[in-house]
């Protein structure tokens, strides 16, 4: 009854039900490729998305967010900078923050400022498993890596794990066409951050079950979407209409957490 | 019969018609977020967009635009020093220009510099209800700011707002789930930049009729778009194809414009 | 039975097959427009895209690549400095790459750039009939030129042209829709060098081949596209869904090659 696993599906539902309520503000540092498609799945979600890098104006739109999330795809000198800036500034107004490592496993350069902002405690780190291969040549499992660097990790790809070092789920949710679909992991970081921006309001806040909420939320977004599509266009349009109409129903009966 | 509120209805489906036969260039410097989405609407509607902001090619690129936007997301000081290259140069060919000052409530960098740029007079400003307060403190309401300023406001929302200080209307069309996409503001401004560059044409042109069009076509095509779609995904991708198909009949029928 | 014709129709049939099965990695340097259009094409087709300009980047990310495009569009300077170092280091790996010269019409900048480009010899150039008017200027024809800089001319419009200055063939496939999409020339462009990988392995590479196979799939997904479509909007879902169905049945039956 209150396994673990429950809590995640039950956080699930809440938290979708929240989300459109509360409408919180999550700020994404992504690249450009992923920019759109992040911010209406987040739009579809009930979120609201803010997008700007600028060095200048980064720090007055994280004071305004409930949420970052700091995603490394298309990184150049002055957004490694503006970053950092934006890091700090959710410290300040103690908003969540997650980040996405992406292609860690292609440029040192990106696996080395992973490093460093992994050291400035992420709420939660969201990766497949060759970037988190990459990442943690000196720990054998996510346990190990999520209590070294207190973090919950939310390692996605066929299965999808949340681990936070103390507790540890896979999720069996999602289709094969969400890796046909470019944007689609920082999509599950900036859902996961949604859902630690509104799980911090509650009494009994809790980051790992708030980031197994998210995955299980794009899983069964996917399975819905996946019913309908005819290929990765089509999937990409339904899976946003699939967030928009997700309800306790549908992710209840679907989600498969262990 | 030629209330100004039949002006405007009867340059939709005006517009419409000479944007498909005279195929405008619309320069757009816009925010990374929105530029795919912006450039599809306007090919939809028969306009040819161009998108660069680097600053050794933006003054040839305004050079050969009819009508030019300038959104302020994701703004950083290479690109404010480029809408200032480009604002100039179309002021010396004659090119129109829209004003999209958007989230200058979140960020008082952007809110001084829309001021400046609001210092050049752009034919028209599209902005939503927040950003407008924000921009309006001086002024208590679009007339009197549309007269400070010597502009046309094109303000969007539940309701629209046309104002050029002398006339206003009132545009109902719309549907809520053009507020759940990215970037159906900044497509609403290059519509309008469209349709100022084509009215200019005209013996008698009008920027605040040509604003009225624009915004009264973007609102039909959201009305039919939203009885396709099934959610946000799909209604992004209705509304470009009903912004190609749209014709009088239909945009007469359905405009409602007080 | 071995006319030039058929060894294209041949090649698209055996290179959807082959990519799929190989997964050749593509990294695109291109403008922001076209950044996730691009790269759900790529997907769609069974490649693997990635696709940072950042200049401490470029290089690891091209020497893990199988081939690259270089898009002119959203160009400055420093996007011009990582477009050197790509090809350079496309050079040392032995990477075919592809030359996307997009609207240099409209920026002698631009123009003056690819030709700086074409001197070091791409493998193709995949361009429209006024990109090629502007940079073709001594030469008369497709043929001239191809021979001239020693590259493959592969030239899209209503009709499209594939020339390596010795063989010349023209393919007859796609719609009047693939205009109006934004980013419909720089996923022609990828899909060529995705092909230009996989022929590489072949005991009998050849690149003319490739470049016609890259654009008889793209055609011919444009017309299964197009037979679905109500627009321009539904038209770019379709053709990325048509793109991961393609099958040796309906290339051979619907290419247009003479």
């Amino acid at each position: 009854m209150h396994a673990p696993q429950n809590e995640i599906i039950e956080a699930s539902a809440e938290l979708v039900a929240r989300v459109r309520e509360r409408r919180p503000h999550v700020h994404c540092m992504t690249n450009t490729v992923a920019q759109a498609f992040t911010a209406n799945m987040l739009l579809a979600l009930g979120a609201i998305p803010s997008m700007t890098t600028a060095l200048e104006e980064i720090a007055p739109f994280v004071a305004r967010a409930d949420a970052l999330v700091i995603n490394l795809g298309t990184l150049d000198r002055e957004r490694r900078e503006a970053c950092e800036i934006a890091v700090a500034k959710a410290g300040e107004v103690a908003a969540p923050w997650v980040l996405d490592p992406v292609f860690v496993d292609r440029s040192e350069t990106r696996a080395a400022f992973a490093s460093t902002l992994i050291g400035r405690h992420p709420h939660a780190i969201r990766l497949n498993y060759a970037e988190f291969a990459t990442l943690a040549r000196a720990e054998r499992d996510t346990t190990r890596f999520a209590l070294n660097h207190r973090t919950v990790i939310g390692l996605t790809g066929a299965t999808d794990v949340v681990d936070d070092g103390r507790r540890r789920a896979t999720i069996s949710n999602g289709d094969a066409l969400m890796s046909k679909v470019t944007a689609m992991g920082c999509a599950a970081s900036a859902i996961v951050a949604a859902c630690l921006a509104i799980d911090r309001d509650a009494a009994n806040d809790n980051p790992w079950r708030a980031t197994g909420a998210g995955l299980v939320i794009l899983g069964v977004a996917g399975e819905v979407a996946a019913a309908r599509a005819r290929g990765p266009g089509s999937f990409a349009v339904e899976i946003i209409d699939a967030i928009h109409r997700l309800d306790r129903t549908t992710l209840t009966s679907r989600a498969r957490v262990t």
